[in-house]
């Protein structure tokens, strides 16, 4: 059990797994290099304006280029890296940057926003909790943000869009009314908010932890804890480059971004930093546990070696009595006495323990 | 009892319900979520320039609308955010962001001021003591800063603005000669000046487990401390956007910040830094006592183990005496003689003893 | 005596008391809150160029207010401040900001300086050392630097600013030819040197706690250690604001300060550094002479709990042997012969002590 | 063995020698000051464009210079440094400043890059891992980047350049067709990738650790803990200022950056910040293994302790009733009775036990 | 010993010494206030253009104005600053501020640089080693740079400039053709390099230590390394400033230092990182063993309780034994039998201790 704790802590490694496999190549080289199994291909496409909506699912890659012209909004959403070729087709036909298909192909990026003028470059660290497996599934979302196009690529099914896709389908709120800066916006914001819902699962075990430490403290504890600092410690570092993406898109002087959503993005930015103070707020806890946890073990241990201590120390003398009348001089008087035995001796006997136990407890000791 | 101290470390996370029930909601989704129960809402107005006076509770909100023309200041106030149509129906006669809105009715923000040209809005973190239930209130307070008007909303009934409407009603001191920027100040500056009043409390409980550390230090202690610790850290980060705040709103370019108010908000700016330094004083303060109470503990705890282990010490070669002459050797001419038992033997046992006591007390052991 | 450096622990606390008092009145109302005993105001005045000197102790602040317009440099100092009408009327008449005359009035102000174009408005936390009552005195000093007029407030008669009275009155060294900005940096220059005495001070006092940590470490040394830190910790916070005090002068573009007397304030922020760079060593100091502490008293611990441990080691088989021959049986070969016990029984003893010491030696235990 | 590690331990001290032996002499005196043993000169060279490819191994340095005036690329690779007569003829011909010539054969630079306005010097730190020797070499590579020409220097022969090599011979990729400061970033990309590799062992030693923590935890985890912990830290240093180098030529503003590689080094920068990241990740891992084995050792130490004093506990009231009936009074009635020893004796010694196993047990101390 | 230790930890604070000595003088006062004991004024001059050169040591310094308007370059070097009159000569005739002039009589001032137009004010602390008194002696150089003229006072004969000297006189390098400002870069990076040395000596120091760690760990090894940590902190303190004295240089826009110097000043800068890194290293390693110490130190503690518990409680149920077959109950039948005593009770003997050695070696506890 221990093991399957440490495995977990050396999987932040695994980041790197991507970025080595591709070491050597020629920058630029679209190879699919991420950490989960390669997963098929699912493209999905939504069109729409405020008046017309449109939702299609091509087998090929080729059908969506025909929406790059439309004057509608389009969202072409790209599951599964595994067949490459896809993003090199979509990388000449929309005219992307070498690099920029590299890192959609090597899902291990930190989040990040890149300005190439026509375009901008939008990466993710999207969190979900799988429930089927009990675990929080950590992807990457790549975002080309066009002139009324956005095309996301996620490593596999199943995402946290589809508030966002029946808002669109049933033309609930602004996301039809406005232009496609602002769809990029809710799926940004969509991800921030899921982070709400992860930090109240980790709030949530941290209070369970807590119980089990109050109702039987122990070694068990330890683990949990140091997994806890850990998991805490990778979500900020997923969180806080988000925050400078929210504050750089926010000041991005490229018209893809209009001034109306700007404003939004604000309050993207207002969200990653109330997360990261939960964060913190969470690690102090976490922090509060362990110092509650090591006090409490080490005053048992301690309360523990002063009692078995006193019981040794009060029979210390009673020993040496009983040696004193085990001696064998002929010329004991106290021995000879038929007094001395059973009223004599056990009345020393009590009175010693009896004083003892009495100074103990006056010092405080017992 | 260490159960409850420990519930409310959580309590900080609860912070974030608020986002999390909005998780998956279209932004600017007007839809309260506060931590607190609903409160029915209370609308209070008060219309005032240097001469005339006004007060009034309206009891819809559309009544307060005759006032957004007038030529004088008009300061509405709301208690309880329940009835989100209010701040809807204020929000779309106002024409405010619906992020505004959202920001309001989930009253979990940070401290901040955004600027949207025609309007400021400013959140503030307003702490109050309740003497009835013995605990400190965390409430948001929303401000909406208008050309000749302000709004504010709290959630619930009871704030630290009554000497402001004393002095209002009254005409003391420069309110009501000055424009609406100087009211807004006036509000944040009592919501500051607050802080103080806790630091105050605070100051003393902290005085009282000092005195409770030297008179009985226990390990009842350590709750506490960690207690004031967490409670410390979560007062600096409701201080810590509010100096931001006072900074920003001094520095703003908005001309509904007259130059004569901005130097109140560098007043407002020099208080939070003092309550900065107050808090990260009494962290240290805490932070000194867990030290003394740790090295105190530790020290008692070396004193018992030694004095326990001398004494077993001192009976270790006694009671080695006692076995010796307890042995039944045929030959064996101590025994024999009536000289030694009562004499020699103890004259022994004590001069054993008390070469002991003198070597363990030149050597400081004792 | 525990609870007297208790005591002074909690006094940082203090200083948030003036503010506390203040709490809920109108902003820039003039209340004297200061921590110290009101003292009666006494008032004082220096009135000098390059050729005359004059000086004079008015009863009344009214007879100060003609020197308001003379050519002459005039530098007028308040000591106490317990009569607010002192403060209020010079307020009137030199045409201060209420908010100015608050900071006077409350001396419990971090170290700054404001620039109110006509004037600039200064203030320093002023340490110096009373000699009768053998402790450090905090106290604020407030300025206010006009054209050709100093005015000066004190909470209490006594400050470091005799020398600089001598050499006007003497008219040595530069002060008496140069403007007023050169006479505040003098009086700013003479408090930030006191520091060093201030400093000086602590070295010799940390010193003599290592002399007697040397001599005699226990239990004692603690408390002071913590008090130093604390101090030093208290000192650093009253130094820092004025590095920005005199790095604020010094890029100042008010035309009260002339380009020439920059490059002294210049000098002053030099020394503020090297304050703190001071006051950084002997935290480093202290902070080490803590660990030397510890790890000395652990290491004392562990070798007596050795020694007392090897002591009860050794007799462990010493008192197993004597058992041996304090047996019963019957048939007990040993116990018959006539040699066993005055040369077998001792000479086994004294070999089975022996080699158990020459063991221990061995392996550096002893 | 643990000599060996600590040795170790001293070695990037060695760093400074080359500074060291250059004090005193004249700034821009060119004397080989490296920490490995001096090295024979090698020269090798490629010249290309996106049609020709000539690759050529010159002899003499003065070779090369021919290629000075070429319109193709050409790019001039030296290998050891030992004659500095080479490096102070390349200096000579393309006129480079004595600090660029000193910074090449003093191989203990930073990383860094220069701009000399017609040329860029960029200093790198390379590791790569010598599998004959099982060890990581950090090398440093100085480059000219002059136009249409780029001059690399290393300490010795074996780099991380092979790939890029076969590239250029193959025409492969982009290399061939773009300008020199093109093949620069693939040199300082490949260095950078490197470090992914080398970061990959490094997770793969730690992952080793663990299991032989978790299967024989020992005092022998310490050495190899505080040796990562060494070699991350230096890792650290080698990498931090790579990411500033990128930065700066990333917003050079040198015409020899053309703007369409700019991008590229953008993605070097991100790379460098991964490698941080990764870095940061694995020092917690390795500081979480430190507390893990402390806490464990810790633990294990009281448990056996607490076994033993149990232990010693439990035959202490034994031994005191051994004593009681070993005591020679005339009148002990418990001793004459037949039914006491087989009987009354061991079921009191079974009693006496079983209750304190049984009361230790209750009170968790089994 | 420990006390002479400790002595030097307070040395730091004797760099206040010279500020309160002046504590109270009017600014600019010229008062010799070093910590060293004051020495003889020795006035050299070297006088050299790219063909001339000409040393001279005048015995008054009104010599040396005659050099003032010379269109050679002027190194004018004092030695030892105990007469005043000297150094307010030199300031009178070459123009110098007040406050220069202070600074150059208070040696203990950071590492600075001071633009006042028309000449440049250069502080520098010069460490160097005194081989006869084998310690490190810490002194502060001033510098004077004008037009064609560079004034240097150091505290007392004795510097790290030889090489340099020689240089000039023989002509060697670059020194002689290039103008005063390369010669004041020649001063500081010999000052700079020379840290290379002391950090050397530091490497060398801390290597013996580790030795004497590994061969004989004990309590005597604790007051060395806090001896390091201070002093590296303290050479820290010395070498931060002069980073930030060689960026400014660097970045001057005074008109005294060449835009080709400029770039000498950029080499300096890279050595003070190069220095405060291999700083840091020390530091770690420092900390490291400090580590180390601990680790070992409780391990052995620990191993010896243990190895003394063992014993102790093999001893407990041995002795134990013996006491039961002392029991003097008349009827026990184990006494009687003649085959008991030497087989039966020292095979139970036997028995029992080697099955607690086997028990306690499964447990890993032996």
């Amino acid at each position: 059990m221990l093991k399957k704790k440490v495995k977990q802590v050396i999987r932040p490694l695994r980041l790197i797994r991507g970025n080595l496999q591709k070491a050597g190549l020629a920058p630029g080289t679209v190879v699919y290099a991420g950490e989960k199994a390669p997963q098929p291909v699912k493209i999905s496409l939504m069109d729409y304006d405020a008046n017309t909506f449109k939702e299609h699912t091509p087998s090929t890659i080729e059908e969506v280029f025909d929406y790059k012209t439309t004057l509608t909004t389009t969202w072409i959403n790209i599951d599964g890296l595994s067949d490459v070729s896809v993003v090199e087709k979509i990388g000449k036909h929309f005219d992307l940057h070498p690099l920029v298909l590299e890192d959609i192909a090597v899902p291990s990026q930190r989040s990040k926003v890149e300005d190439y003028d026509d375009y901008l470059f939008i990466v993710l660290r999207m969190l979900r909790f799988d429930h089927t497996k009990n675990e929080i599934i950590n992807e990457q979302v790549s975002m080309i943000l066009r002139d009324r196009c956005l095309i996301t690529f996620q490593e596999m099914v199943g995402d946290v869009f589809d508030q966002i896709r029946d808002r669109l389908r049933n033309n609930k709120g602004r996301a039809r009314k406005m232009s496609v800066d602002y769809l990029a916006y809710c799926l940004i914001d969509a991800i921030v908010d899921y982070y709400f819902v992860i930090l109240d699962t980790y709030g949530e075990r941290i209070e369970k932890l807590e119980d089990d430490l109050l109702d039987n403290p122990g070694q068990q504890i330890i683990g949990p804890i140091h997994e806890f600092k850990r998991e805490l410690t990778m979500l900020r570092k997923c969180v806080w480059p988000m925050r400078e993406l929210a504050s750089a898109i926010q000041r991005s002087e490229n018209e893809l971004i209009a001034d109306s959503t700007r404003v939004y993005f604000r309050d993207v930015y207002d969200h990653t930093i109330q997360i990261i103070d939960t964060i913190e707020s969470l690690r102090d806890v976490v922090a509060s546990l362990l110092e509650i946890y090591l006090s409490s073990m080490s005053n048992r241990m301690n309360a523990q070696m002063k009692m078995l201590t006193l019981i040794a120390t009060i029979f210390m003398p009673l020993s040496f009595l009983t040696g004193v009348y085990g001696m064998n001089f002929e010329h004991f008087p106290e021995l000879r006495s038929s007094w001395t035995y059973p009223y004599g001796f056990w009345t020393l006997i009590v009175l010693v323990a009896t004083t003892m136990v009495i100074v103990f407890k006056r010092q405080k000791w017992l």
